[in-house]
């Protein structure tokens, strides 16, 4: 086990009603939030006029800002960022799933900054100071409603980056499943397939000696991969529903990471594929992470023996680790499928003549390597693309 | 799963050396301390003398109060809070194991009440401030590091009370797993007695649909009983010793009990013990938990079952669940004795002519019950006691 600092201040509150609570909990940090949303379906449901009226309720002042896409574009947040100075707002009120709460966060890092968001994207600067950030959650995916991370697009530079700061965890997470009652097969899975990436990017790593972290990776998986079926057969299913959106806040709030390296390979791929093409993060996750495993699983047979054997319940076979390996990777792509995710790059609506160019920018324009397990250069990562054609 | 509110800030801070960080952490509170301490080993191991060192190197003033006992004295707490007022200390760093930790909990909830701190753990008051508490952790065992909780015994009342409350969770914790390597085989053993427990009174619920916490905290229970054999093989194993000391940490800062009930009348079976003989804790549990698991296992033979299958490696027969619920306990009790402890209260040294009086003590003299899973009136703890002797 590495040695490691944890600390996760985030508030939860879980259960059936509490976005009734945004008013009380908002009202604890600022008397004018700027409340962030896409549109749609938060909408719709009625659920953002809710948050309004009990905001106003408790005397909290509202600025909106609405329009948040997926892959989240960092000309909204300098908008953002414009409006929170112009009306010297201190607090920011995330009403959605991980696009609208990563575009939260980086207005609330960009607010206090100087010079231009993109640079703390961009790695030429770090961020010191944010403006406080609080959820309602709508999604079970990113996990952003408790992560130090944020992924933002530049649409004119076709880049999507990522940044890491304790400065972004939010101050409370509103979660209530019911809410995620309404959202699509295709949003449940995508979501799903978020959740276990960011469980199998921590499971896959070099550390040795991390067995209470191994054992709690395969149980969220595993929880994943029992609740997944029972929603797509009843989407009004409140028990596994809950499942899901909590294991998606375990996933992420970093517990599940203590002590060990994480890999992080697939996600720098998949944000390559979305940044080209504005694919749902989760179906690009669900083609790249079966192609990852397939390149790198001999690195270290006995770990991905373990992840069949732990999570999908395959046989074990002492005398041939190498065949459960490969039974555990088919298992994820048949899981995938199954819960109707695309596993190949053409499923994904992606052609594949970019991917020599997706493969350099994923590594540093061709010169370095991403991912820890196994450092990919550009031709490891093409190789990988090459397996999910 | 029920609705719930989750937060847990305390900053850990995990690994060789960390030690040499706590005049830095606790500058970040306070310029002057109340050192708290048991005495003996973190003075002989010259642990002490560095905290010492630390904190002065970074300008913070030390008041001490050592004399912390195993089970500790709510007197030794007054004298702490008496201390803290006339020097005008708003931060207590304390450095060892549960009960240290316990006892700078009372002392911080203490100094800002004007009544007798008694009060809290009576349940004729409760805390509404408290000054902080920083901790540098020498036992894997309480959890109290980042816990909610404080056990605090009065030795004139006889009576070992519990006092829960989000003020009581520490700021930071300093955990180097290389200080508990000099832990006795009995030390060592009764500390993950106590994780055990704490894990398995969330564990067995009433509660429905809890698929994802019943599966971490399988994986906590797996990981101290595959983590504590080899310690007791080699006392030195970093590794092991690692995965005990943040298993101990997991086990009770709340994620495990998130969204379910627990029972916890084992624990209020063993403060009973504990306040008439001061045995240690985690030998009580050790006695306690498996004649508890004898008594109530009927109540749910599938929990039981599963536990059996999922945390000790039995193998299922679906036929039978009843004989496997069995053998899940037996397996409890074997690894209990093979590691060292006590599971019966003659072994722990305690006769059998009080039980009734303990029955009485833990159900509010005798009117009430003790334990949520099955509610115990005093002639169940009576049972219980009697299944223990």
């Amino acid at each position: 086990m590495d040695s490691f600092v944890f600390s996760n201040p985030t508030k939860i509150v879980f259960g059936r009603g509490v976005e009734s609570q945004v008013g009380s909990e908002t009202g604890n940090y600022a008397s004018r939030v700027l409340l962030h949303f896409s549109g749609g379906s938060a909408v719709k449901s009625g659920l953002l006029g809710r948050v309004r009226q009990s905001l106003e309720a408790s005397g909290v002042e509202v600025v909106e800002l609405g329009g948040v896409q997926p892959n989240p574009r960092v000309s909204l947040v300098r908008e953002g960022i414009k409006l929170c100075r112009e009306r010297d707002i201190s607090f920011i009120l995330a009403v959605g799933g991980g696009s609208v709460i990563d575009s939260a966060k980086a207005i609330a890092v960009g607010v206090p900054y100087s010079g231009d968001v993109w640079d703390f994207y961009d790695y030429a600067s770090t961020p010191t100071e944010a403006i406080g950030v609080g959820v309602v959650l709508t999604i079970p995916a990113a996990g952003s409603e408790s992560s130090s991370s944020s992924v933002i697009s530049n649409e004119s530079l076709e880049l999507k980056r990522g940044l890491t700061s304790e400065l972004l965890r939010p101050c409370f997470a509103l979660m209530n499943p019911e809410l995620t009652c309404s959202l699509s097969p295709w949003q449940t899975a995508c979501g799903a397939a978020d959740i276990m990436a960011h469980v199998m990017e921590r499971y896959f790593t070099n550390t040795k000696n991390v067995e209470l972290t191994d054992n709690l990776c395969e149980a969220a998986l595993r929880t994943v991969v029992s609740s997944v079926p029972k929603i797509l057969a009843d989407p009004s299913d409140y028990a596994a529903r809950s499942e899901l959106m909590w294991t998606g806040t375990i996933a992420h709030n970093d517990i599940l990471g203590t002590g060990r390296e994480g890999d992080w390979g697939s996600h720098s791929i998949e944000h390559e594929i979305s940044a080209l093409y504005d694919v749902a993060h989760g179906a690009g996750l669900a083609v790249v992470f079966p192609a990852w495993m397939k390149h790198v699983h001999g690195h270290d047979v006995a770990r991905f023996a373990r992840f069949a054997v732990r999570v999908f319940g395959v046989d074990e076979d002492f005398f041939n680790p190498e065949a459960i390996a490969l039974e555990g990777i088919r298992r994820l792509e048949s899981f995938f499928r199954m819960i109707g995710l695309p596993v190949r790059l053409s499923e994904l609506g992606v052609p594949t003549d970019k991917i020599q160019l997706m493969a350099e920018k994923c590594t540093v324009k061709g010169h370095g390597t991403t991912g820890n397990f196994v450092k990919l250069d550009a031709a490891a990562v093409r190789k990988i693309l090459e397996l999910a054609s």
